[in-house]
């Protein structure tokens, strides 16, 4: 008896195409079938959530931009001009924006969904980021929104992120789980100046002068984490119990997953790294992760654009599988 | 007065999103902007035509496939059932195929383009692949084909093909053209083992010292040319005749763009390189041609499969010049 992965396998080499000839098209339509367990995997009402949240590092000087920006560019998700918005109407994706904890409050809005953890996260030079009541209710809610997704039909679910300031948690998070100096970690974000860098190092150094190492995921999460990314983290790590599929964004949404495989290390098979970003430090969590994106378009924005960009390439991994002509339906011969 | 060029890449910086974090998709949206003349491009009716034609050479033992392998595979593309259809069909593209020469009477057939230039060229072990009468009609039929997208309203046109044997053609025109030795520019095309490889190589270094060293790029189509390759070359030059946007695929269009190239170096700022096609030597053509592919997937197939999965990421560029919102619009704080 074959099993489901050498099945797929199988199909695939009957296709009329030389053996391996599409590449990571490939492995990309091997991996859906293994996660939903069929020959011929479905990809439903693919959607995309971004999570938005503050962050009181933003405060140190760590970010090329003010924090009013985070609900600036909210409220530009909320009216549509975006660039993830743009890409998922391009790409028929569904946009969930998610308040996870951003330091302003919105007027209520059919799209977006409310669930702060807070007023932004406290600054973690000077103490943990939130405290674990917060930490609880980001589980709760990043799992709650993903539930929802997956009753409303979806099996993809993209994860994005807003937060000024988020790259330096992200970097912290990356330092302590890889196990990688902060300078290997600690990129220029939004775009900061060559004297603005030094500072963000200086800052970020201190704080983890200031913390010591840390052990635990959730730990690590509750000390420098953002509400938007223990939210992701919980997200996905409810979208690998659904049996969903995943697309992981950038370099946040990486850090982000990075935890979520230290508590889960299965949701790996149930993950696609959709794009490279050109953020320091995110090739190399990648090969941390020994995962190779599907895209390298030298991007660095978030908001799940890189979900939105590389999704049209994951659904033709799915179509070439389920649409294309074997050798024997389509009278070719096979290899001598 | 600013240029066209400046107004551009002012609008693309006014977009709400730090400043170069679209990546390529910004130098894509530019160069369409610049292609089209206008701050407000558009896509119109995407087209892929792919050229078939044989190879007199694929008698040298130089392929994993026998020749029939080329009608059976215009026979699935009329059917529906090839990769290029699956993508043509999930991204919205319009398909042409276009017998160039295959070695094999059709019959006739609505989505089949007759331009015949013989019923596959000679083996240029021996002597010239085509005649220049041949390779005249080449010429003329591949713009002509050209002409007729864009009559029907297509402003962006990919070059695929199919054709046993073309790797080698390909081969012989970039070692020609690029001044590299053949090891550089031989590849195992569809998939053949070390002893047809070593044969492949060995075939194709007699026909070089045979025929020695070509300076005209079209007295190199007429001595190794395919017939597709020809009227590819002629195509490409039409669609930047007449102001179109051209997807150049993988290894074999690109060599046929290699020598439209040669002929008027202008049409480099109208190519897109769709994909780095896994076939040994197309990486090193892209470094020449100095141009960084859009996609880079391990894919090797051809028929234009390359320049269908990629067209959305295309497409998401001129959406995102078009679309987004600026700072001012949106209302979002600029870099301080």
């Amino acid at each position: 008896m074959k099993t489901i992965s050498e099945q797929l396998q199988h199909k695939i080499n009957l296709k009329t195409k030389p053996l391996g000839a599409l590449g990571q098209l490939e492995s990309i339509a091997l991996q859906i079938g293994e996660i939903q367990g069929t020959l011929s995997p479905q990809l439903n009402k693919p959607t995309i959530v971004v999570f938005a949240g503050d962050h009181g590092i933003a405060k140190e000087g760590v970010s090329a931009y003010p924090q009013e920006v985070t609900f600036q560019m909210v409220m530009n998700f909320l009216n549509g001009g975006a660039a993830i918005n743009v890409f998922a109407r391009q790409n028929n994706i569904a946009l969930k924006i998610v308040d996870a904890g951003v330091n302003f409050n919105f007027p209520p809005h059919d799209d977006l969904i409310e669930q702060k953890a807070g007023p932004g996260t406290a600054s973690f030079l000077y103490g943990p980021a939130m405290t674990s009541e917060q930490l609880d209710f980001c589980f709760q809610k990043g799992a709650e929104v993903v539930r929802k997704c997956q009753k409303e039909g979806s099996n993809i679910i993209g994860f994005g992120e807003m937060g000024i300031g988020n790259t330096s948690a992200a970097a912290m998070i990356m330092s302590e789980v890889c196990q990688l100096p902060l300078e290997e970690c600690v990129g220029r974000g939004t775009g900061v100046d060559e004297a603005q860098y030094a500072q963000k190092l200086s800052v970020l150094g201190k704080s983890q002068e200031f913390h010591g190492s840390i052990a635990k995921a959730k730990s690590i999460l509750q000390t420098y984490g953002g509400f938007e990314i223990a939210q992701m983290t919980a997200g996905m790590l409810e979208a690998y119990e659904l049996g969903m599929s995943i697309m992981v964004d950038g370099f946040i949404a990486s850090a982000a997953f990075l935890l979520a495989q230290k508590m889960a290390p299965g949701i790996r098979q149930h993950a696609f790294f959709c794009h490279n970003s050109a953020e320091k430090g995110h090739e190399q969590l990648l090969a941390y992760l020994q995962v190779k994106a599907i895209l390298n378009l030298g991007m660095r924005l978030g908001e799940g654009s890189g979900c939105a960009v590389a999704y049209p390439i994951i659904k033709s991994a799915v179509q070439f599988l389920n649409e294309m002509a074997s050798f024997e339906d389509a009278g070719v011969s096979n290899k001598a």
